[in-house]
């Protein structure tokens, strides 16, 4: 079932631009056929895997060091939400028979810069021809302090619901790629940046882990990833739209266009921190937020009950939505 | 990007398909982010990862238990080569629209029968949308005593080259789908077996570690194995091809077919293992196996020199290939 190879084969690819990546001793080099290692002493590993394919989570004309990117920091997103720090990562990349030595070039050279940035080296892999479209496989490696994982189900009534960062940015930045929204006029580059290049919250993750009842990272939607919390822990949740941090351009969109809220609300990609935190830990969480330069905003508290979580408006109002998560399936 | 999805969506589908073979506290029932586990004392966490897509390993239309063995065993098989006991694992799953429910009931259900089979649990993973088509993209999890993963790297010259079971049973029933060699009098279905069912040899992973100076599993083919080997501990090696291992429908083929032999020593999806064994402790590891119900057979030998390895006939003559490794990229 081979075809004709009109590129450098399996092993030139990994040698030339996937084994200088790996420097870290547990990797052998992608000398062998598994990476070896054991958690520092006092820890438990944390593994987490996260799949990207092009026409779902990217655009296959995306820039590949975007690619290369987002398909790393997706995970490292959901390591950091979990108060676990990175240590490396395993690749598996499905090529397209059509792949060039420029776009590997580009690809692993933003893997690189990625692995200088977040402290982590490449430590495994496969790689393979994609009939279908290029597929990306990562399963990324963290650290906690024993037991220490910050799980969904945590979470416990009273508890203030604190967000990083800005929300919905990436899911108006994918609709002016799709054009169903007219750009802003001002920071349309903003919101297409946040979708192409999201931006795990690692350096919180310490911080996560002392003072976070429950986190996740909101990849489906703040209120569909915030349904995910609330029923993993048995509760319930009400949050309060208005206090929803937005960037400049999201506040205009949502000042201008009637469906923005809405994506705001239940769009996908923002890779921003949603954490459940007893409200004698909040001015601690702050302070450590402050010093790594990542804006808090409490948004709602997680309420007893088993319904689904409420949005609601400026005058206490519900606010009604559609589908309430993005779907990447 | 989501298109029209006419089947369950991503959390119904994980919640009946894959939940149930959550099992294992580690993997907190599929309802986190990250699976989170520390190995036993005493041991290193061997961690593996290969992907198999629709067209290149197996066919699209491959019964989806064949699918799901495949896709697994292939992960297990570099375990038990590294002389490694499965933990669990990690699936990635990039599952094409056109799905159905009868499709992951067998799919999950294969998997379940082979957690069993072999004593691992599922603990993480992601479902994705595939536009181009069925890919599957495994992380094993394994554990050996620290320090012992047994490399490519570690032959030395005079170590006997040592493999399980039959060799280029795979690559013969991979001829017999694509109808490029005419099928023997009997035993088609075994080679049509051997290509589709993989059989890890995990109950000699910790023989292997206490036996072998090096060892791996043969994927791409005996001789391109060989020759990763070979390379990795800076030496060369002899296989005598008289010697090499074969059922009695290869042997009918080989026998029949000059171009059987080349698919015998250069055909990939194998998954035995070539172990590189000190001659002292070929009998230790031999009465392992036999207890084990694994043949083993002396191939050749480990010797000093650079180049590729050689393979001789009967008569002393080098056998000439002409590509020497199964190309799955």
């Amino acid at each position: 079932m081979s075809g004709e190879v009109r590129r450098p084969g399996e092993f030139e690819l990994i040698g030339r631009f996937l084994r200088p990546l790996a420097d870290d001793p547990a990797a052998f080099g992608l000398t062998d056929d598994a990476a070896s290692f054991t958690p520092p002493p006092g820890h438990d590993l944390v593994l987490t895997k996260d799949m990207v394919a092009a026409g779902i989570h990217f655009f296959a004309d995306d820039p590949p060091a975007s690619i290369a990117r987002k398909a790393l920091r997706v995970n490292l997103s959901d390591l950091a939400a979990k108060g676990a720090e990175p240590i490396g990562y395993l690749l598996g990349l499905a090529l397209p028979s059509d792949w060039t030595v420029e776009w590997m070039e580009a690809f692993s050279a933003a893997l690189g810069e990625d692995q200088a940035r977040y402290g982590i080296a490449l430590l495994g892999g496969d790689t393979v021809r994609a009939p279908g479209g290029l597929t990306l496989s990562i399963t990324a490696i963290g650290k906690v302090p024993t037991g220490r994982m910050v799980r969904r189900s945590g979470a416990r009534a009273g508890d203030l619901l604190v967000v990083t960062g800005t929300i919905g940015d990436a899911a108006l930045g994918l609709r002016l790629r799709l054009g169903t929204i007219a750009p802003p006029a001002e920071g349309a580059d903003h919101l297409l940046d946040r979708y192409l290049h999201p931006q795990p919250r690692t350096v919180l993750a310490a911080a996560i882990g002392r003072h976070a009842h429950a986190a996740l990272d909101i990849s489906d939607g703040l209120m569909g990833d915030l349904a995910h919390m609330t029923r993993a822990s048995g509760l319930s949740a009400e949050i309060d739209a208005t206090s929803v941090p937005l960037s400049a351009a999201a506040r205009e969109l949502v000042r201008r266009d009637d469906t923005a809220l809405t994506s705001v609300l239940t769009g996908g990609d923002d890779y921003e921190i949603l954490a459940s935190v007893p409200p004698a830990r909040f001015d601690a969480f702050q302070d450590e937020a402050r010093e790594a330069n990542i804006p808090l905003t409490v948004i709602g508290r997680i309420v007893d009950g088993m319904d689904a979580p409420r949005a609601i408006d400026g005058a206490g109002r519900p606010i009604s939505m559609g589908r309430v998560s993005h779907d990447h399936f």
